[in-house]
């Protein structure tokens, strides 16, 4: 028969299992960080009605959505998570109870450009907490703790989280009279990373008609660095001249002061005021976490907070304050930086158990018993030369064989050997059992940082 | 603004809070059995080259397949778990461990007449073991033994794990002389429960063209009953006439005594002479589970033994056994029964904290320590009536409220009141917690039966 060529499209990020346990293993943290903090799993589906997906339009969106025709029907894959939960909570607003906390891990899809690091179908783990009307201001410090829980538990620990407010820029942009250029002054401010404030400076007076006195305001402001009260003191300078500006400065300051009582240390969060986030619909504080030793890598989480999450599908006031993680990308990150711990167990199973009689009812029978008590066994029967098993076990990283003979049997006992050690046994099934939960305890991180 | 309507498409599940955490605890339920059992998760794209998914063809997958164009690329969206896995066995055939244990949990899509009950997008959860070559045939009944375990653990009992071997069919359809004619028979005896031993006669005689003789010893063959034994003892009466009808009898024998071994209860599993599975491609064990109060269901799990996954992608010999489960339309099915335990915790947190003084740093405080405890904890700063939050607590069913106001912050202590008895006790924090983590350990199912 001809054979077709198996491979994987391009952009489609598919793992061997060593690297898959690994990537599960953050999975795990994320759903249980989530629970802790309240927030409930939300399952929209992948394939939604174009009509929905494109409410808000334009842009890059349209351009990368995967969109098709099924019948008579106009199809699309979700590109993010918040457009299906803008559509679920406006076609269940009379069902939930707010504030409503929500967690989603899945998948998304966009069709950009086929390039190394890039992907086209890539997992997004986001939170968000939607308020009936209003929100208290201290969600917008709960979700950066989360974050700030959730990269510790990964394992990372030189991370900052960057936390800027909307209304600051907004109100200070008004102070200069520039309300209505303010949306593109912040997407040029934004850009101040990459191409320098010089060049920044240049867009500000020569695209926007901005005055040089103007731009030079606003790259002073922009300029304003130092520890968290240092930058904060050095705003409360601005204050009393616009109401806006003084309501993000209060704003700021109780999410400064919150996130540090959330137990989140002064070197992994910082006021930055040149993040604005380019997307319109943030109104109030805005986060971007960074790796410090790894800039070039760029926003690996962000969001913020907005006022009308589903103002396309319902006229309820809902606003709400979230964050998204492009997990896939962080993934392929951390393993291109070597960063991700090779010592985590990968093995399928802690335990491979090797019947050495005809009949293998003895060895079904030991089996459970360990699967009952809650070690991953697998049972290797196959007709096989005594080294291929082993290599099996090697290869797979499986720490601990079981030998399951004849004399064994007779003798109510189990040959336990530890691969890394060589190490032998003869012992109980019940003292195998606890000799393989004590030896595969293990409290690594996924990511070790050098 | 003009609002356009929210809706979910017709044929994809979308669960609200409550349904949805019954769903993850299933979920979570087939992962750690997985697990136990020696399989690593294995996460395939959703999209795949249309070439790779349609290699095999025809029949309803071709007319049922959501296909489109991207770019220059004939894509489609997987439609079972079985041959992403083909694809991936045979593209990293090198890089794995044989026997290969595998779990995928995911969704997978049908355009299937939309109708009650059926879904177009819907999880799938399969469980294989793939052989290099061989496989032993302790692997054909340790599959059937986990579904056992997966579905006591669901809190199912009436249920019935039904147990052919094709080689027994093969063989005796040898003996007759119709071994051409075996396939189609196979595909009429598979339709004896919905539509009965005269229909089935009919069929084979007047249009697979079978002698009236023929027809009747067929039919006599699947009236084989009893308990396994007694079936075992009446298939004892054809041993001897041909190789292929041994064979499988022997592994049917081998199955059934394991399973015994394994721990699977007598009531729990049947051998089935009429079960044979559609499907070409199963060559010796095949199994089909069904609720034994819900006939009508049909199976709600179902696979089998099969000589070669991977045939339209690698000349290697990799043979199988695997089972799906279809999670979507069990879920789905069991609601629908009324079957879903009402009393399984689906609040999104154990506990929600309502702050009673102006700074909220202490509430912040309590929170991360219940937190560090393990309690999934809620804070609730709302400016809302008092009635308003303890009816949030109600309506999300979170059995614990824990009032903070500055008495108790002096006195370093916290109102603690369990709702389902209005109970209130002034407590230290760590006792707090421990009277929370008592009171909400849980050990329910999330099926029960009537």
């Amino acid at each position: 028969m001809e054979k077709i060529r198996p491979r994987t499209l391009s952009g489609f990020m598919e793992l061997l299992p060593g690297p898959q346990m690994r990537m599960e293993r953050m999975m795990q943290i994320l759903r249980s960080s989530f629970s802790l903090y309240g927030f409930a799993p939300i399952d929209t589906p992948i394939i939604e009605s174009a009509e929905i997906l494109l409410a808000k339009g334009g842009g890059e969106t349209e351009k990368q959505i995967y969109r098709f025709q099924k019948g008579d029907s106009d199809l699309a894959l979700r590109f993010d998570h918040t457009v299906p939960l803008a559509k679920y909570v406006a076609l269940h607003e009379n069902e939930l109870s707010f504030p409503f906390r929500r967690y989603a891990i899945g998948k998304v899809y966009r069709g950009e450009r086929a390039q190394r690091g890039r992907f086209r179908e890539f997992y997004q783990a986001d939170i968000d907490i939607i308020g009936d009307g209003k929100l208290s201001i201290i969600n917008e410090a709960e979700i950066p703790s989360i974050i700030y829980r959730v990269f510790s538990q990964f394992g990372l620990k030189r991370f900052c989280i960057s936390v800027n407010n909307r209304k600051i820029l907004n109100g200070f942009y008004a102070l200069l009279g520039l309300t209505e250029q303010s949306g593109d002054i912040m997407r040029t401010v934004d850009k101040l990373d990459k191409i320098g404030p010089e060049k920044v400076r240049t867009i500000l007076v020569d695209d926007l008609g901005l005055s040089p006195e103007n731009a030079d305001e606003i790259l002073k402001f922009i300029a304003i660095r130092g520890t968290n009260s240092e930058v904060i003191a050095a705003l409360e300078g601005y204050r009393g001249k616009n109401e806006v500006f003084d309501l993000g400065l209060d704003e700021l300051i109780a999410v400064c002061k919150y996130l540090a009582d959330f137990g989140v240390p002064e070197e992994n969060f910082a006021v930055d005021l040149t993040i604005a986030r380019g997307l319109d619909y943030y109104t109030g504080t805005v986060y971007e976490t960074r790796m410090l030793d790894h800039p070039e890598i760029g926003a690996i989480c962000a969001g913020g907070r907005y006022d009308n999450l589903a103002e396309y599908y319902s006229s309820r006031s809902l606003p709400g304050v979230g964050v998204a993680i492009g997990l896939t990308r962080l993934f392929y990150v951390l393993e291109e930086q070597g960063m991700l711990n090779p010592e985590l167990p990968t093995a399928p199973a802690d335990c491979l158990i090797l019947p050495m009689s005809e009949d293998l009812g003895p060895a079904i029978s030991l089996a459970t018993y360990l699967r009952s008590r809650g070690i991953r066994t697998q049972l290797y029967a196959e007709q096989k030369k005594f080294k291929a098993k082993i290599q099996y076990a090697d290869k797979l990283r499986i720490p601990y064989v079981i030998f399951l003979g004849e004399d064994e049997i007779a003798g109510n006992t189990c040959t336990l050997k530890k691969l890394a050690t060589s190490e032998q046994l003869s012992l109980s099934r019940e003292d195998a059992a606890t000799t393989i939960l004590d030896g595969t305890a293990y409290s690594g991180t996924v990511i070790i940082e050098k």
